[in-house]
């Protein structure tokens, strides 16, 4: 029996509404911040690009920088969902995309552990350079990751939200491998964490030479053969 | 006996205005960018800030990103000279102020070589620690280093005029000891070099924990061990 129009349709179509204004304001905001830089970006040009009313910005949002920073992680979230879709879904066995840096997605259920550290840090890597080549996540992340390096209060809140949960989420793969005896007790697991995670945004950021799979598999190997058991 | 005053003094003195010149136009171009950023300084800036024209820059530089690079790149120099005074010259030796990334003073004359590989790589990296966290260097790296990562081009000379030598002074410094037997033949000195280098960056780039020496020993010590002959 189909429930009477008047009582049950307006909820859904407000929240329609606002998953659609949300979603606007977010590739409005993210377009922007490429397109002129996160100084020029204002919250009235999100709101006019968005098609809304500035007023509907500040009634989520008190910056421009908490929409830019919320519009970013819904982003690095998508591509995890992907990821992890591929990997539950797909007929082929798809690499598990996680990430690094202010860079890369959310990956809250933690690193793959197949019980072969050295196989899941590498497809965790690889998926990373993938990312971080992928024109749809590199100039957001750019321009946002440039502002941090100013910016000393955007960068703190990126790195709490984003990178912090991300390096410890290697940590924690790495205490689960030295626990099972297969790295040195006393290694240092954050600096190893920092080991893989630093050069590979060094080069990104710096463009200094290919970002490529062959160069994630190498920093693994040698970040492993460091900690290895003596 | 002292030369007549008209036939000398006019060259010696154009010469003393010139460079009086050109040091104004390097302070005021790099107290702006740290002040404004880069999108927002511009030559005209920069002249009235230095007391010069306009085409007093334009004769020597063609654009502000020109200026900005030589400005930078005295900033470090200077900073290398005075390391090199210090060791040089001082009563109690100083340690090498030696770079790395497009933060460091250039280093021409190569890493130092004392024939301990791991206390030069410490000495070179613990004075890298100290000028990123000296605010008359920070603030113009952060400034320049955040523009080269949104802007392919002004990146691109800043890896060829500065980062690029600095790695390559690393690299060198590497071969020497695995020519000696020091290092495993078949290490690959460049990613070597990355792994010195990169973690230190990102951790001062992102903020993510204190840079200190400890760190910058943690890091030769681990890179080491993982290209040492088996």
């Amino acid at each position: 029996m189909p429930t009477p129009k008047a009582a049950s349709s307006r909820t859904p179509d407000a929240t329609r509404r606002s998953e659609r204004s949300r979603r606007a304001i977010y590739d409005a905001a993210l377009a922007l911040v490429v397109e002129v830089g996160y100084a020029r970006t204002t919250v009235e040009g999100i709101a006019s690009r968005a098609g809304v009313g500035k007023q509907t910005i500040y009634r989520w949002w008190p910056s421009k920088s908490a929409v830019l920073l919320d519009a970013y992680l819904d982003l690095t979230g998508q591509a995890g969902q992907e990821a992890q879709a591929g990997r539950e879904g797909g007929e082929e066995p798809t690499e598990p995309t996680e990430p690094i840096g202010p860079a890369g997605p959310t990956a809250p259920a933690g690193l793959p552990d197949t019980g072969d550290l050295a196989a899941d840090l590498k497809a965790v890597l690889r998926a990373t350079v993938d990312e971080l080549n992928d024109p749809r996540f590199e100039a957001p992340t750019r321009a946002l990751t440039a502002e941090g390096v100013i910016d000393p209060e955007l960068g703190a809140r990126f790195v709490e939200r984003l990178l912090e949960p991300q390096l410890q989420l290697y940590v924690r793969r790495l205490a689960a491998a030295r626990d099972a005896g297969l790295l040195r007790p006393g290694a240092d697991l954050r600096v190893a964490v920092e080991l893989l995670v630093g050069p590979l945004t060094h080069r990104w950021l710096m463009r200094t030479r290919p970002l490529t799979h062959a160069y994630a598999d190498e920093l693994v190997d040698h970040v492993l053969q460091g900690i290895a058991p003596r």
